[in-house]
């Protein structure tokens, strides 16, 4: 038999995740998502005796679990004495268990988020969400204007081809020559990093993606004063925001976009990511 | 000596069309545009006397001169009088002059909106902004999407190219043979107008861009629950919104997009076009 | 009852469309077309019982049927007096049929190339073609390479979209204002054609697409040494050949892409072009 | 001072490398490349005295310097004691130096073809090489065919890349979940390499790019008739050529791509992976 699901609080994603479960055909049953709608909502202590426990994205806030879609608040102490060692529990971001738990209550946690198919498939949504920010940020058509895109990661690649795609003159900053190649056979100009001063005025839309302070005061007074500034980097992320509004530069952090642009799509990545947990555990699919 | 320009009214785009004539080293007038910011604001009377008079797009509103960036009012009566028959007055969907202004007064009102180039560059930030209307209306990711453009004219032309690059698999309906061959040629799947039905279940997202009623009642009610659709065609547009508001599609119309989604771009597709109108009557440039 | 065709003469196209007809079910006949391995040959006065005749591409040679592929000749002269008026014959780039044919002895000839559909699907293989002759003359990869396309008519949009798709920097020169605007609005840099003088060193690659002498003696001596050049436009073409020897530069003449490089899907073009006619003239399809 | 380079051999990719490093200005010595038309020839000892030497790619050729432009042959064992242990010897796919070299005569061979810059350029000829020969093979138009790229490492991303830009239907097989989500990610069809069989009967082109035996017998049976194969891989390739040939199939393989469809970027690519080399040693550039 196919193994029950529960899935306990998160955001939107956990809420189509529930359903794409449920048209799967799988017995899945709900807790803390109220305020999203989603199906099969049971009680906690029902939820809580499912074989395999989805957790949100990211699993904690604050010392409690991440529940956004209910009133209710379950601080992380409380629920690990309810847990059974027969269950698989999958969260995202989870970091280290304690040991405490690992060794004393023989609990196993995964994190679904740290699997490269889904941080693969979360880089489309991104993409997408950056390009429709960069559309009402812009007075400009993205076609016909000149993008530099920091950095040549999962984010990096897809939105640079989605940019050269909208008909954009895109470049590209990289610190590797292997990536310098692979932005040029892609068909965006190479640019390394550390030749970006004296090169920032070309741009009329900068999308950082690189996690480090790039874009610095000194770096931003090069910038032209109608440039748009999309920094994609989960935080503190790379651009310093307070430089950027002394300078008059519109400048913008996106975090998160996946769960905002496309709920149904990342929740469907997740999906993907529990599945493939399940099979390579030899669990019944 | 480069004539004199004023730019009497219009919106958001009227105002960066007066800066950017300015930034050519122009003598530009602006009147009427004081909530948007244009430079170079004068009294109606000295920018009446310009050589050339850009009236807004579309030109008149009501019966009178098309003013949303100010307070005042210009009745169409009023203004002729007060014009001479050496000025070029040009302005967008003009439509024909009464004969008495063309042939008693002498005047000259040509259209600038009515030339292929700018309904070519207005394309692009119709496709722009309806993408980021449909990545705004939609749960799911456009890479993967399945989309279908109605009609290949010069919006369908360009949103299709976009929304291929993207990711998405595209369907163009068209009529006529030729235009089915050209979408087949641009990598995207034709569908014929008349075999639409039985078909449209298998979009998630439909753009409209004919100007006649297409999406009547009856294929409404084939699309999928969550099907996204946007009409871009103009009013009355070409799709039946109560019907669709009665199955409970999302259905949006979507007019006017390149002034709203890109200002900038479309006043200078603007430019373009009277720059080549003086050229043509060679007026010196 | 569907009516028999016979396919009379003309090249590999022709014995792909008799495939292509036998595998739709229809009643086919082939002559002339031995030596291409045509299915359903018969004697020619069978053939010549058929209710449509698909006569080659182009019709005439010399006075003659254009017969490639057999040893025959059949004499225009020959051939009318043999038809019936109640039959359909459908050649390509037929020209106006003699008064005498189409008056006294009323024959209806009707043009399968002068259709925009076949013309339209014919600029895709033209496009692959160039493609693959340019890969083959140059030592470059196309990606990142400079390219100039001569013209925006079928050709030239196919071309430079594809071009573009490879990862090369394509600009695109015209005459008309409205074919500037769409080639930028498809992402392509736009160039006046009379402006092409002092530009042409810029380019590694250079594709002509327009039926008049472009390239000249004067333009070919600023192009750069190493800069290929393919013309791709119909007899005589725009390329000044015997100046682009004497200047040494590597210049080609490339004509009847789409029967050389993808004789099937050219074919199959033919074929949609035949039942359209089919269609319109209220025949059983 | 910049430090003088030799190149020793190779193939046109060497010829063109001596010409690039001399417009680069220079010093650069040539030996071997006589029938490339190579500048810059030298007598051997005289090339032997350079700092840098270049060496062919591949390196050795049955145990000799791999000399296909010139008569002369050089055996290893002879070029060993020639040199010097201040020189820096650069070749392509050299292998581990023996250690008598290493250790007893303190030589330094560096491998410039293992360098991923280097690889990632040379995908984008591969790939373009790859494309003019299906365009040579196939009777079709790219545009609209069904092709297959079996593996999605540095080739496969390039050219399915390509090829879906080029407006075909493109499917990639490969094994991790991670690539699948990429294949999906850049907008082309993901299928598991396990569950190829059953679906192979929908292509109209096979892409090898796959180093191992994956279109074997049992597979190739299951392809169309008309199916055209290419195989990438390095030998001993991916596809079993005897079994293609008794079952009728068109199957080519195709080694060696950069140097044959674009040596001046192929050479441009080891140069940049020289350069490199010098660099990261604190060489003179």
């Amino acid at each position: 038999m196919k193994p029950a699901i529960a899935v306990l609080g998160g955001d939107l994603r956990q809420v189509y995740l529930s359903r794409l479960l449920e048209a799967d055909g799988r017995h899945v049953m709900t807790w803390g998502l109220e305020k999203g709608g989603a199906p099969c909502a049971v009680p906690l202590h029902q939820a809580l005796e499912a074989r395999v426990l989805v957790l949100p994205l990211p699993v904690w806030r604050d010392g409690a679990l991440n529940l956004p879609l209910t009133d209710t608040r379950l601080e992380t102490e409380d629920l690990w004495p309810r847990l059974r060692t027969d269950q698989l529990l999958l969260g995202g971001m989870t970091g280290e268990l304690p040991p405490r738990l690992r060794e004393d209550f023989g609990l196993t946690l995964l994190d679904y988020y740290d699997r490269e198919e889904l941080q693969a498939a979360n880089a489309v949504p991104t993409a997408e969400g950056a390009i429709a920010l960069a559309l009402e940020l812009t007075d400009r058509t993205l076609c016909g204007s000149r993008c530099l895109v920091m950095g040549f990661g999962r984010i990096g690649k897809v939105l640079s081809d989605r940019l050269r795609a909208l008909g954009a003159e895109v470049a590209v900053s990289a610190r590797k020559y292997a990536d310098l190649a692979w932005v040029r056979a892609m068909g965006c100009a190479p640019c390394r990093t550390d030749a970006l001063s004296g090169a920032l005025g070309d741009y009329d839309l900068i999308f950082n993606t690189v996690p480090a302070l790039v874009l610095d005061q000194r770096l931003l007074a090069e910038t032209r004063e109608d440039c748009v500034i999309l920094d994609l980097a989960s935080a503190p992320g790379g651009v310093d925001f307070d430089a950027a509004a002394r300078l008059g530069r519109r400048a913008q952090a996106a975090p998160g976009l996946p769960g905002k642009t496309a709920p149904r799509s990342a929740a469907a990545a997740v999906r993907e990511s529990i599945y493939h947990i399940l099979e390579e555990r030899g669990e019944y699919m």
